[in-house]
């Protein structure tokens, strides 16, 4: 699975954390790797292992100036490119530079995130086209957190629309965040009917997943949420609505980073949207502002209030919706033993995620074949989309349009 | 050994941690197992495995209502025999419920103490009947602690009656505990022999173990240790006053919740006795009432005093009975290397009680034998006792009926 | 390497952790090994095993009085050979106290600190005759602290003398600590020529390392660092000036205790050179007085000012020299993959102290053949020292003289 992760861009820092030219390096770990990422004087973005080639002391404490990173030890020096470009302590006649490269992953910065490519070089693809990664930086609220628990287990939760008439079913968070469609005119379907069927539609970028409750006599309530490989997902909102996006990258096999997009294509997020973002009762979740660890989490049990609970107003007694979505993700353990489940209808989404990573895991492993999706951006060019169908059009035709990304 | 302790009814969590129906359910670990407590609109107790069987979320944030505990993830209820009895996610067609069990234990509350029953259903022996379990409320003081230690440690303490002439030799504590005898008009026989010769007696329940300290001329003075299967203890002290008990029940290897028991069979316990029990000098410790964390602790090395200790006054410098007790237990390490040990005569009572305790992992492991002791639960009606026999006498016969419970 | 190791003195404390005849004991771990460490009522030092022979309660807790260390579970009492002296809770006919010995390694103290030997008692050498050991207490500085790094990640540092025109090459510390040689008259020649070439010379005790800069046109800048086996180093200082030691000892794999020692062999240390040595900017540094752990450490990035390091005033924007020194050594990880390396000519000292400890170590473990370095103790007779020499002059002839120790 690491491998086939390797395959795809990796979203790895907000942009904001190397906020200027030869600004404070950062730590980086992802896909298991310790890493060192910094910004050089000309604006370029490097991703070094976090230990000097030479004698391994950590590039993290580096003197990072005059375009690239300068290990403190020995004063080497590295491009972003990992070409060690400075030998200070060396004889002239004894400099070996040109034949010392620092691992170094190839960076892109979009959309306010940083992105990294861990894979083969000859195999690298492009960035994918989402379409948050294009519209201006007003039009868009990035943020990022840690969690503690496997990506896929955030990745199961993103696809999974029948938790949503449990888990975010009552209460301020649902109210807020526009669960129950309150924004939107449509009654609450989601609460009329909480057993949802589930319609799984293979797509050139993933999976694009048809959540169908009675809505009218004569109309579907389609809730459509995207899967995009590797571990992209955009739950769905009512069209017109900002639309949101989440990706995991792993740290390690027990944990990993969300990175949450919230944007609207077409205009800019108002000052009321982006206060109902920063009331984080939705899903954007508060943070501490230097290790990312959200505020109510695993070790404070996401702060429970098990007299709200009780009262009915909340489903769970948890504020906001990221942070249930963090107490049954992570709740699961850092590794689910999936032995143990009991699959249903409802979880046909999970299946179908699960089998199109798997087949991209044997597709590499046992026939040498990278993954399809990855080489084809403009494919990501998609939304999600909450909508009232009438009963005879089928889903992906009839909402063809509101999925497309116009931006 | 994991087995044959699930042969038997072990105590889990005090009573008042489940105070009222549908109150909100605790983490529970014991036998290595995760778990999740909780006490239903009738007021049952359901211990169940803490990963719901659906998709693994923790059943600790779960709904408790109206007779079961409901997952927040997607609605699925278990009742407390852990079967599945509303699957609202699923459509009417496709609802499996009847199929779907999650693991859990059976549960009785007696005693101010819950317990459970961690093996084979057909097995399933009787509570043992132990006088606290029954005695009322106003005769018993029941405290849980965390011990970050193997169960085997503190059993190993409480049957070794000789290490009191020296852990609890001196000092407040051992005067406010009648460790000395203070409150009996019993001569100090503890301090003028610490070299008691031991006397074990293979009995129904476990051992009878018999410590013999020189009192007058022609008389002992004995000190009457009851060990039970598999992991209680009932520590002597004179005929009349209240008696103590101990249950460890362990967490997983390297860690065990403690229970201590003190009560009167025929009366209240004083306010006095619970002042004095509350000041946690004696067998009782004072724990954080959230954690049950010891607040005297391996961490912060029991307080000790060194200077008191210096001074003579106390053994050790450390405050409370159980707190010098958990200084040695948990000093051990987490499991001690017993390789390393050299035992002399008076670890007798420590040779006999593992060897009980392996017999019956050996007749269970290769034999299929289920412990016999835990089906006889009358057999475990028996007191502890510290008395002055003749030296004639046998002590077995002598001490025959202070070793009778009469409740 | 740990059986290597035991064949050499270790220091493992300052004399001052155990200032008084039966004071409170101290926890020692050294070499993988739980100690607990003591002065008698004699005045002289034990270092037993943490765990009681008997059944392994802590001798941490135990009673230190009359001339041994007595353990609070049962009474037994050992002295500061290990042997077992006093066995108080066995009736006498079954006392076997002298056949119980505790595992106790033998101890000296010299130079304020406190050695233990943890090998062969057959093969146990003299003390290393340190200059620093013989000279009186007025004249030297001892200081300790906890590194979390592998033991030969701090002696790779220690000799190499190559890092010094970087790592600590600016600043308040490199000022204050003598590093640009500012208290001596001669010019900043470490600044000038950052390539020193390296001269390795095998010695009775271990290496003499020269690193040869250029000074004037006709003479050379030598820095002479002498590697001691097996752990011990001491860095170049111009002559005249306070010279200082370091010794590393291994927690385990996976940390170290440092000693550090700055000595004047004819004088007391002036008031302003403790006070110099106080202020924490060179080779020693402020710990937490009780866990000896660095106040500016890895959890807190050394307290790293990121705008004094882009200042330019300071190469790292940390404080001191030594907590330079942390950063890097801890920086690499707790045991650093060696595989990773790129070496060069600068890193020829690392080289050659790398040999010569694994020759030692496949002599000890192929042919048996214990370290004669050990059992040479006059050998350790010698200083470091940085000086000028004539281009034409040899530099171990020309710096013998200021190499040898005089106490």
């Amino acid at each position: 699975m690491g491998e086939l992760l390797r395959r795809f861009w990796q979203p790895f820092a907000l942009a904001t954390e190397l906020p200027a030219a030869d600004c404070e390096p950062i730590r980086v770990r992802i896909l298991g790797e310790d890493l060192v990422a910094f910004r050089d004087s000309n604006g370029a973005v490097g991703l070094l292992a976090a230990n000097c080639p030479h004698r391994g002391a950590s590039l993290f404490f580096g003197r990072n100036e005059e375009a690239g990173m300068r290990c403190v030890y020995h004063g080497w020096k590295f491009d972003t490119s990992g070409q060690c470009i400075d030998m200070p302590n060396e004889p002239a006649d004894s400099d070996f530079k040109s034949k010392v490269k620092a691992v170094a992953y190839p960076c892109q910065e979009r959309g306010g995130v940083l992105w990294a490519y861990l894979g083969p070089q000859v195999e690298m693809p492009p960035l994918p086209e989402l379409e948050w990664t294009h519209v201006p930086e007003s039009h868009r609220y990035v943020s990022k957190r840690i969690q503690a628990c496997s990506f896929l287990q955030n990745v199961e939760g993103e696809v999974d629309s029948s938790h949503v008439s449990f888990l975010h079913s009552k209460g301020a968070a649902a109210a807020s965040a526009g669960i129950k469609d309150l924004r939107s005119t449509l009654p609450d379907y989601m609460a009329r009917d909480r057993a949802p069927r589930f319609f799984v539609l293979p797509t050139e970028y993933g999976l694009a997943i048809g959540a169908r409750r009675d809505a009218e006599i004569d109309s579907y309530y389609w809730r459509i949420t995207q899967f995009l490989m590797p571990t992209y997902t955009m739950i769905p909102v009512p069209v017109g609505q900002p639309v949101s996006f989440t990706g995991a990258t792993p740290i390690d096999d027990y944990s990993m980073i969300g990175f949450t997009v919230t944007w609207h294509p077409d205009r800019p997020l108002s000052q009321d949207e982006r206060a109902q973002i920063e009331s984080w009762l939705g899903v954007h979740t508060e943070v501490d502002p230097v290790t990312f660890k959200p505020v109510r989490n695993k070790g404070n049990d996401y702060l429970v209030d098990r007299a709200l609970q009780r009262s009915g107003r909340s489903y769970t007694g948890i504020r906001g919706i990221r942070e249930e979505d963090l107490a049954v993700q992570e709740g699961m353990g850092e590794i689910f033993d999936r032995s143990t489940e009991h699959l249903g209808s409802s979880d046909l989404a999970v299946i179908a995620m699960r089998r199109r990573l798997l087949e991209a895991v044997t597709a590499l492993a046992e026939r040498g074949e990278g993954p399809y999706e990855a080489r084809k951006a403009d494919n990501y060019r998609v939304r999600s989309a909450a909508l009232v169908l009438p009963r005879e059009v089928a889903w992906n035709e009839g909402a063809a349009d509101a999925l497309l990304a116009r931006v």
